[in-house]
Formats: C-alpha cells, structure tokens, sequence
C-alpha cells in the first residue's frame, strides 16, 4: 500500500505520520498520480500548526501542494492528459480537499502542468509555486518594468530566488534582504545587485541610497508585521507593494500617511487567487515554461529528504537554515541521500 | 487692494488672517484670477494646523485649492485661455506654492479648467476635487462596474456625495456609512441604496447582510485607522480598498491575514497623483464634465460664508454638522447670506 502523510491533530513537526493506507479513485475532474518528488512550502507548515488562512476540514488531514510524478490513472470528464505523463501540481487547490505528502496522489485535472524535459521531478515540484508567486507579484500586480528597481525581503526563500530571476530577466535592479550576513553570497550568485542584511543596516536608507533617492518601484515582501512600515519608507512614488507572507508575528501597522504621501498600492496576493483568473492564469504559465525552457528560471534546491524522514524535512524549513527549496523524494533512499547530496535532482534519469 | 487670507503660524482657525494685499503678477505658466468662490476642504484645515501631508514652506502661508472665478491676467507661456474666461481650479498644485483664499489669485495655468455654463461659481468651486477624488477612487483604481457594490464611508462629505452620485450613474448597488443616523434621509436622497449607521450598526454584518455575503467589491474610505480593519472584514474577495483620508486619529492596523485570505488591495489616493498621469487626468475631466453637463454629478452646498469669515467657515467645517460642501463667497454680503441663504448658490446670475 502507498505511503500517505497524515495528521490528527494540529502542532509541531512530530503530529506527522506517514502512514500505509489506500488511496481512493479519482472523481470526476480529478487523476491520481505516483509522486516522485514533493516541494515544501511555508504553507504547509502552518496548516499543519492549524495556523494558515485555512484550516483543515477533519481529521486525518493531509497536505502539500506541489508534486511531480506520472499520472496513474484519470477520473471522468479529465480531457487533455494520458495515462504514463510526467507532471506536476500548481497549488490551486485547497489542502482541505486535497494533499500530495505521499507516494500517490488525487488531485484536480485543472491543477496539473507539463513542464521542460531538461527538469528533473525534484526540480518540477520545485518551481511551480515560486514561480508563480514571483511572476504574479512582480508582473501581474507590480507591473515590473526593465530599469525599474525592485525590493525582495526574505530573499532566500524559493519564492524570493524565484523573484530575483524573474526581475533580473525583466532587466530590472534587483535589491534583496535577509537577516543575517550568512546567504549574503549566495544571494548574489542568485542574482541580487545588492544586497541589504536587515540585522544590520536600514533598510529604507540603503534603498535610497541605491535607488539616487527614488526608492524601490516595486516592493515584495514575504515578511509583514513591522517591514511594512519600512517597505513604505523604502518606496518610490506610486509604488507597488505586494505581501505574500507572514513571516513575522507583529502586528502590521500600515503607515497610512506615507502611504497617501507617496500614493501606494498595497497587494495583498496568494496565487490561489489565480483559479479566478483562467487568462491570467494561462499567461503565468506560459510565461514560467518559457523561462524554464530558456534557462532564466532555475529551480535551486537546498536539501533532498525522503518521504519517511518528512518531520525532519518540517524541522529543517522551520530553522530556516535553507536557502531555495526543500525537497521530499518518495523514491530516494537514505543511502542516496548519504552518498551524492548535491546529485539528488538528477536521481530520476539515474534509475 | 484685495484681501487675501493667510496665517503666520500653524493652528486654530483663530490663527486666519483676512488682509488687504498687493498680488505679484503671473509668471510663467501662471494665470491671475478673479476669485468669485471659494470650496473648502479638510486638506485645508489640516494644512492650517500644520498637520497636512505638505507643511507650510515658510510665513505668512496662504491656503486654498479649489476657486471658481475670472481670468484677469495671463503670464508668458501659457496658451488656451483668454481674459475674462470663467473657470475653476482643479487641486493639482501645493499650497506650499499657491493658495485660492482671496479676491484674486495667482494659480498655475495648468490647474485651469472650464466647467459647463448652467453651474454657479459657487458650484463650479465645489465639484472638482471632490469629483476627481471620487472618479480616481471609485473609477480609476477601483474600476467598479455595473451590479458591483461599493461601501463609502464619511459620505455626507463633498467626496462621498460624489461618490455616490457616480457610483449610481455607473450602476452600482450603494452602501453609505454614517457615524450617527442624523444625516441618513440626506444620504438616502443623494443617492445611497442604504445607509449604515457606524455608532449603531456593525458595518461589516450589514454590509454582508446587503449583499448576500458576498461583501463590497469598492471600499471608498475617508476615516482610516480601526475603519480599515472594518473595511477588509466588509470585502468582497479580490475587492479595492481605496484609502483617501485620514479622519481618524487611531493607529492604522493592516489586517494581514483577512487581506491575504480575500486577496485584497489597497490603494493609498490623493487626486495630486494625477498630475503624474495626464493622459489618466484628461480622461477624468472629461468624465466629470460629461456627468455635470448630463446632471448625474450636482454640486450640494450645505452652506455659504463671506470671505471675512474665513475663520467661521472653519469652524464649522470642523464641527462636522455639513452636508455636502461649504463654500466661501468673495462677492456675498452678510445681507445676502442671511437673507436668502438658500438661494446664494445663484448669487452670480443676480447680479
């Protein structure tokens, strides 16, 4: 029987359970998938502490949004995709209704993609919902523009990697924070021009002094609470603000009269939003193949982990060691992981 | 010599000063007007009380940014106007540089506009910036359609009454909010479908009762503070929130989660932005002057002082009791405000 990633309960890394279990047939409008590989996400975290935007429905309750692995088997009314193709999931499903954390999986037809031959399933899994939260924010909503200047926090997440390569293909000047000095090299090599280290230097006053006083046109933060404030120092007139994430607890104080100085836009954007947008939604696609295909977008995975050790893998996302994405291989044993750990995204053509 | 109003220093409207002054001729690109009226604004009083986006460069400051009046002398470079033309001013310029309290004043020939021929001078000062801020909010970034709902907070103001009188030619279901429920028949007769009582009514149940639970696609808001908390609990998903005041003294707190849940964006607007558009602004000026031409965008004067009682209008600007605009007259006496104080909207055509 497949192995299946469940909770009972609401909590720490160690409410996961990877557990034999039988898995339905696809309904209408849905296929099963053997998953290969399994993209973490910020997401899953908190919907496994019962703190996300949404909570699950009952319990057990599984989780994950982005897989890639090879269709098994199509439900009624799915038109479009055969048995024995190599796909992966967009996240425009809710985790109330559907997980992938397992060796099989039941998802939507409508969440499915094709993705370039060159990527491995490791890769495939890793792109989709960083892609698509960088090019919704930075095209989609802050219409990024070549020679504009675009500010990404939290930088080092895939989301934020994703951020800088798209900006960067834009021809736009690409500034990036973090909070410590450690990803500071890393962040380059990914594509930063500059790179602030929020512990410590100020924010708004290094922007400016990049941007010849201007500031940054658009600003992409993951973070929330206090950054906000300092975003709205940071912008430019008539900037665009995008906020994806909660990285920080504080309360979000929006500082209204610079906003109204300055004529801000603030976003407030998750790409599960996209499902209401089919044209927009085709356009992000086709947009996210394309820089797959040319080599502008690249998937950077941080650390493999196998489907048994997924508590760890929590663990290891929470610590916020990492620098791109997290990655659960079903197929992967830990004797692969031991012996090649920077060969593990090409474990696929191997075997 | 004509009187001009200024202020030597920051504060109470005891701090106006109504004298008799010389006035430099126009320069470049400037025009010098006859002031016929005057629409007052909050901008004002809080550019008074040096609590403004803008402060005064230096003292005595003049004030002002709405006037209808005559053209009696153009600077070099200006073309497109002659003298003796009537027309307003629209409030594309900084009253650091250029105040309209007074008989006369010198404006930027760029903030001229003509305005139909049934409208009174006092009406012609009392539409536009309360006509453009709604057309920037409601229209502009806020793109409301027809069947759509929008919430409009503040709207005995000359701006939400605007607001009104445009959502409903766009066919919009309107929801209106007051503090208290003295001025709910006038916003009923201007226009509102319904009126939420905010000291009495929860707005975001009423407004979800309204409709159907969907929520406000538009959220026009002139308050701020714990209004916007209201506001995001009162959305539609993926609704604008456009923000254009700051009546409340409260802290501003972003409501992070309820905002990424809805997908929702805020727009932080004040109608001297459009400058940085002209293509945008046009387009505005042609709506408003097709909807004062067709009738569906009416000046509401709640009242008219003489120039002289500067300090008064203020005062009771201040006090919160108007609806609609509050105007001052250059020409008016005491006698004619008290004894036809209905009837001063048609000064200009009597005498």
């Amino acid at each position: 029987m497949p192995r299946i990633v469940q909770f009972y309960e609401p909590g720490s890394p160690d409410v996961l359970r990877v557990e034999d279990r039988a898995v339905r047939k696809p309904l209408a409008g849905e296929v099963l998938i053997a998953v290969d590989a399994i993209g973490l996400n910020r997401a899953e975290i908190a919907f496994r502490q019962g703190r996300y935007l949404e909570i699950p429905e009952k319990f057990p309750a599984s989780l994950g949004l982005e897989a890639a692995g090879t269709i098994l088997e199509i439900g009624p009314d799915v038109s479009g995709f055969e048995v024995g193709e190599q796909v992966a999931t967009l996240p425009v499903f809710s985790m109330r209704e559907y997980g992938v954390y397992g060796d099989v999986a039941v998802v939507p037809a409508d969440a499915l993609i094709r993705y370039p031959k060159h990527l491995t399933t490791a890769e495939a899994a890793s792109v989709w919902m960083s892609g698509l939260t960088a090019y919704g924010g930075l095209i989609y909503l802050g219409k990024l523009s070549e020679g504009q200047s675009v500010l990404i926090t939290a930088a080092s997440s895939s989301a934020g990697i994703a951020a800088i390569q798209i900006a960067r293909w834009v021809g736009a000047i690409v500034i990036a924070t973090t909070r410590t000095g450690i990803k500071k090299r890393q962040l380059i090599e990914a594509g930063a021009h500059h790179v602030i280290v929020t512990a410590e230097e100020d924010v708004a006053a290094r922007v400016k002094q990049i941007t010849s006083g201007a500031g940054a046109d658009v600003l992409f933060d993951a973070v929330g609470g206090g950054m906000v404030g300092k975003l709205a120092n940071a912008a430019a007139l008539g900037a665009q603000i995008i906020l994806y994430g909660t990285l920080s607890t504080e309360l979000t104080v929006f500082p209204l009269l610079t906003a109204l100085r300055k004529c801000l836009t603030v976003h407030a954007y998750r790409i599960f939003s996209m499902r209401r947008f089919p044209a927009e939604r085709e356009k992000a696609e086709r947009f996210l193949f394309d820089r797959l295909s040319d080599g502008s977008l690249r998937a950077v995975i941080d650390r493999t982990f196998t489907l048994d050790k997924v508590a760890d893998a929590h663990r290891y996302l929470e610590s916020n060691q990492h620098f791109g994405k997290v990655v659960l291989s079903t197929r992967a044993t830990e004797a692969d992981i031991k012996e090649k750990p920077s060969d593990l995204t090409k474990l696929k053509e191997q075997r």
